[in-house]
């Protein structure tokens, strides 16, 4: 289609390929979510009277189709095209005529692909929230399966305090937990339209923007016009701060994993399902998800600093340099996504070895419990520390399921308070189905349709 | 004073220099903190039994005094102390004996520093969002004084649409308090107490974990003792993107503001109270806290994304590692808080040229009003767009308040609705007063004195 | 094809799909390398008698022409395939059966890929190398063309001293000059081969690597084989550090150029065709390729950053977490390359604007010029200085023209000293130019073809 | 001292302690740099006619006494000051009246802490290329000492081939060489001298450039006046590329390190006087160094990143901004230089257990060698591979040593070519140790006085 910024000239075609990057592929991702807010849009337009009903209908119509052509895979956007939002409009204008033209009164590309943005972040966080929870429910039953398993616990990675299995899933879940709270609150800041913001300064029409954020599903407007679009980058790298946090979290699993799995530990071991061969070597067996679970937290750290770096000195106002932000997101939602059904599937089939476990525990790791009862006995505790430093060959082996059970403060491997991490998972959860048939409610609404996202 | 941790042999003395690093240094700010925990500590001690009521009065008096010590800036830490944690417990055993080598009963460094610097957290949080939310107010205020000054609005840095001083003003005032939302759930996480963790796995002794936390104001336990120590840097870097976010906020500000107080623009003034000179040129009045605004900002995601790194894919179980983090979250929160002073410095402080304002208004402004006209006049807009685009030289200069007024959509030039960001401020506001009045109640009640936090 | 790696079992869908990536579209950029790569490793397995020279040749043969459909877009790996490699092998395989078997011998992927990315990574900063020197070539005649414009000079963007549009052009072709510098020492240590390092310990068969790194035209072998496998990732992000150097020059370019070229200063402007318009203004003309300049070398540090976050910590040999790397690599060469393109274009298209720089000398740029004439008149600086600021508005216009040829050290606006860069540039066109016909000499010897790169 | 950018107002006091900083306490570093630079600059002074005989003589007299006092701990610099440049010109004026007013003639702070930082930044260099030479030459002995001591060869962190500890001592030798020759190009940069660029755009003074350049033993001048000042920071961050690539070596040594010494591998152990303890547990011996060393290296990567994000969009000419980069550059040289020296210790105190490093060889490990022995009697590889893979159970154990030695190929653990790391690190110390001298030379000429640098 002709570009939606027609001019009595040319751009030149190393900048067009330049400017249009690969968003005509990226926004394959975006059809959808575009759509429907161009279907608010015009609803809105026609309740204030820019649109005839007749209008809307027609609108509404073509662009229920282009939805069901794109997910059919039909749906073309090419490189000439720029964008979704101008193959879109070509779609209207060709099929339509005039009705076609009339779609982006009072609106700007901006504005735009900013609410289609934020709509589909949102679609995408509560799968993401869904599958996390998921994981959470995974490792919240292997701690309770394996709570009386007893694992050395390390610190500075040396053999340190006695431990459960127990005690270490459920970390993962606790840690989880508040990844999904960072991410709830970047959902919260989400959840608010910019559509009727233009092209961050309003139009002279009476645009009705709580309409159109209320038939979307939003929870409000993002108020201020100016901010809503200089929010565009910043409030997608706070989403990007969160489930970077969740990466990190998921690195550190798999960390774990690699280090517990090598047979020198034999903790725990990966079903051959889940590992990958070499090209030479006849019997390797190697945990690439594992490491690539640690890989990608380490490249979506990278990315989330180069959407803050695209936005920090940024002036006031729409600028151009944002788009280099929308790549950068999609790849931090889908590996986000990806991730964490890799990491639940890992718990999911993880063995456990008991007998490896078992056989970590070397008298030393109960130096601590020979300290504190010299304390029992009257010892202050820095002189009982010093004689059992200065005596570490006397220890002896101890039943470290024995050993276990004397941890019985909260949240320790005797008493790990597992209904606080099921309590908690369970209001994100009511939150997340809450706000999902929410915003299938507001879809149905609209659109007359069941329409999945 | 001896290390915590006596060996029968000694440490190399590089090793000593590198792994202290500027911790002693670094420390001071943790001591109020620390004296705080160990109180919290001593006087659960005291009622499970493990302390006798006369050990724990003489133990609390001693570390009383050191805070006042630490207050009138006569606590010294030494390089040969590592932390301030060894000289406290140090002052402790060199005044009190046998007493002071049993504060460190049931307790480890890593909960211990743990605590302290989750405490020193919340209370520097609570400092920024002040200070913050006093910014807001200034930024609210600023809008609603010049919200009918006309502002040239600005896309891509080129003139784009009529827009007013408060529009501007107002887009600060919700980008902060978006950033003070951020935080808010990063102070959540932060706010429980991992005192009780030991060295990640809990110690053989019924601590009541509950009792301290409650002691110290948190609004609960950090569950999992594992996952508390994991979550150290964790929980930090949390805090440190909120504050990263807040601080690309002021970097945008300051963007705006050296720009549009450049002469060719003269928007906006400084007064020279605020602008440092040169020195070879002697004209020179330079916008220089606007700069390190910006500068800082750059620096502050640098420091963000360090803490993320050495986090990223430690092993479970304390790791030497995470001492790395201390600093630089320290930093992080000096620089916010010192940002934020700033900032509102220089909205109180700034003057608003109204002529050279109005000047920038030019009739290229009005070419989306003009095309909605036409659009008003039965076009459609795609054809309105084309037919302006190609007659640009026939625009008109219009009167910018009447444009402005023209915007009534809410958020918008016309219509600011200020109440919403005012409203937001309030109940920030309110939450911050109620947590730290709190915050002061329950250190008061522990330690029977008004300490000022 | 079946994998590389073939189990008695099926690895799970879903992590086949995590694990693959996208590395099977990816690896089109390396399929022309890693055959290159495989002809000289055969050519080498023939020579010490592994291969019979019939297998060589057919090999060879089917090499080619895998070359060959590459080139002509009929070449496809398909993500059941994985990779490039895998697609490879198995085109042999089904191709010449037993032949296509033994192509593997004494290799494995870890140094196949190694080898295949220092190869392709050399032809890209080959070509990067010859547009920024294009660039700088831009830049340099800009600089002779406009030196005796006056520019105002500025520090902290606020007017300071007398400048021309000659020095600020020179000052980017010296700028890039030094990446240039920086990217050849990247250049250098890439240029060894890693082939014969097979799995990170070499194998026990008498491989001639020396051989096989002159076939292919490195400068020499990359000598222990676990470094070459440890150095995956790290050479590249040492290319990849110089790159992001070079998008820095090309984003302070860009911001120069965006803020010289708003209306307020009209110094410079683009002509219509490096413009962009917008969706709703029907004025605009937006910078947009100078927007993206600015924004891709954002997003470049961040990529940058998440390769050394990948292999900062990974422990000694091959790692799946490098696969990780390509993606980021791939991308940041394809950026700074069109990058340069677009920075010459707009050089090459940049309008001066004499009369608005010569409106932007007020009278206080010559403030330092005055405070140096009493200096002359016998006062000490520190007292001219004094004097000349407190009388500023005694200062007086002066003619720029002149003001510039006051300035005669070397480097300053009245004497550019053009020569060094003009110098410079060229023993560096020499370099890339002696090198890059080596490469094609190599390669031209290998196979028997002109093969472009 | 009054600023050196006297006017007739008072800076605010929030500003002002915003603007220092911590420069004050950072700047310690620079006093002798800048003394130095200062000399250069008034002999020069004094060669051109600005300063008499006699005002150079007393002026150079007072800058060395300077730097007497500072050697000794004695020279003072207060927040008033703002920085040491102040410092020291209070102390000339204060000390000479008049003469010391004209010190800074023809002189910009901008250009004189640049020229201050080059310099300072070139003996660091020097020092740490030295101590990473030492560490070379550490691993390099290391590698010799063991290279027969078989070694199980890992990839994804599980077994996977035969290797020798020599092996592994030597990539990290080789390893820390790329890092020098990164180091080296980035010395190269900055061995240029900025001086005589005053405030971006030079004086109306015919300074002797070239002059002050080789008096202070620069390579010679940096040439464009306007680059100079635009390359603040970049330069900087080009050597901070550099150092964060040599801690990025650390930290993958100390992770390789920490693993292997844990109880389960044994491969390797630390003397106590390497490990620090616990503050709870008393059998604790902990890689603390280890573990900061790759801690740091995350920090680096941190600090390394701010830098550049502080540049990377800054217009042209000095920015405030700068300064922000200053701490960060002395954090990452300071840190360099100091885990340089900690990785020296460690590989010089490292044990090495034989018995455990065969303990480690299990008959899976020589999967490949047998594939390889069936590709010698006739089998294709890939038909090898498979029969190998379904017969793992029939491996049996094989002599590490006599494997080892099957590996010939150059770089293999059968031929480490120690030779390669020998010369290029002594051709790497030849230059350093030219470049030291050199320096100390024109020092010495320039002083009069042996000034260690």
């Amino acid at each position: 289609m002709a570009k939606l910024w027609f001019k009595n000239y040319d751009l030149n075609e190393l900048l067009e390929k330049f400017t249009v990057g690969n968003d005509y592929i990226l926004d394959k991702n975006l059809v959808v979510s575009d759509c429907l807010c161009s279907i608010a849009h015009i609803q809105m337009l026609s309740e204030i009277g820019v649109l005839t009903k007749a209008e809307f209908k027609a609108l509404k119509a073509a662009l229920l189709e282009i939805i069901k052509l794109d997910r059919e895979g039909k749906f073309e956007i090419k490189l000439s095209d720029e964008d979704c939002h101008t193959a879109i409009e070509g779609y209207l204008t060709a099929k339509l005529g005039e009705a076609g033209k009339k779609v982006h009164t009072g609106r700007s590309r901006n504005d735009q692909v900013l609410t289609a943005t934020r709509f589909y972040a949102k679609t995408r966080m509560l799968q993401i929230m869904d599958k996390a929870l998921d994981l959470v429910d995974s490792l919240t039953a292997f701690a309770e399966k394996y709570k009386n398993v007893p694992m050395p616990g390390r610190t500075h990675m040396q053999i340190a305090m006695p431990s459960s299995v127990g005690l270490w899933g459920a970390a993962f879940a606790e840690e989880l937990l508040d990844d999904i709270a960072f991410l709830k609150a970047a959902y919260d800041l989400n959840n608010r339209c910019p559509l009727g913001s233009a092209a961050s300064y309003g139009v002279p029409l009476p645009l009705d923007r709580e309409l159109t954020a209320s038939l979307l599903g939003f929870a409000g407007i993002q108020n201020n016009v100016l901010y809503a679009n200089n929010s565009r980058g910043k409030i997608e790298s706070m989403i990007a701060d969160a489930l970077e946090q969740m990466t990190i979290t998921f690195s550190k699993l798999a960390q774990d994993l690699i280090i517990f799995s090598m047979p020198e530990f034999g903790y725990f071991s990966l079903p051959a399902s889940l590992c990958s061969g070499s090209s030479i070597m006849p019997q390797k067996k190697n945990p690439d998800g594992l490491e690539l679970l640690r890989g990608k937290a380490a490249s979506v750290s990278g990315l989330c600093m180069g959407m803050k770096n695209v936005v920090r000195a940024l002036p006031t106002g729409y600028n151009r340099d944002f788009q280099e932000t929308k790549e950068l997101f999609i790849k931090i939602m889908d590996t986000a996504y990806m991730s964490t059904l890799v990491a639940k599937l890992t718990v999911d089939e993880l063995q456990v070895n008991r007998d490896k476990l078992k056989e970590g525990f070397t008298p030393d790791i109960f130096a601590t419990d020979e300290a504190l009862r010299l304390v029992a006995s009257g010892k202050s505790f820095r002189d009982a520390y010093k004689e059992v430093g200065l005596n570490l060959d006397k220890l002896k082996n101890e039943d470290p399921v024995v050993a276990i059970k004397k941890r019985t403060s909260t949240g320790t491997p005797g008493n790990l308070n597992l209904k606080y991490a099921k309590k908690t998972a369970s209001s994100y959860r009511a939150f997340a189905e809450k706000e999902h048939n929410a915003l299938l409610d507001a879809v149905n609404k609209l659109t007359g349709k069941k329409i999945l996202l």
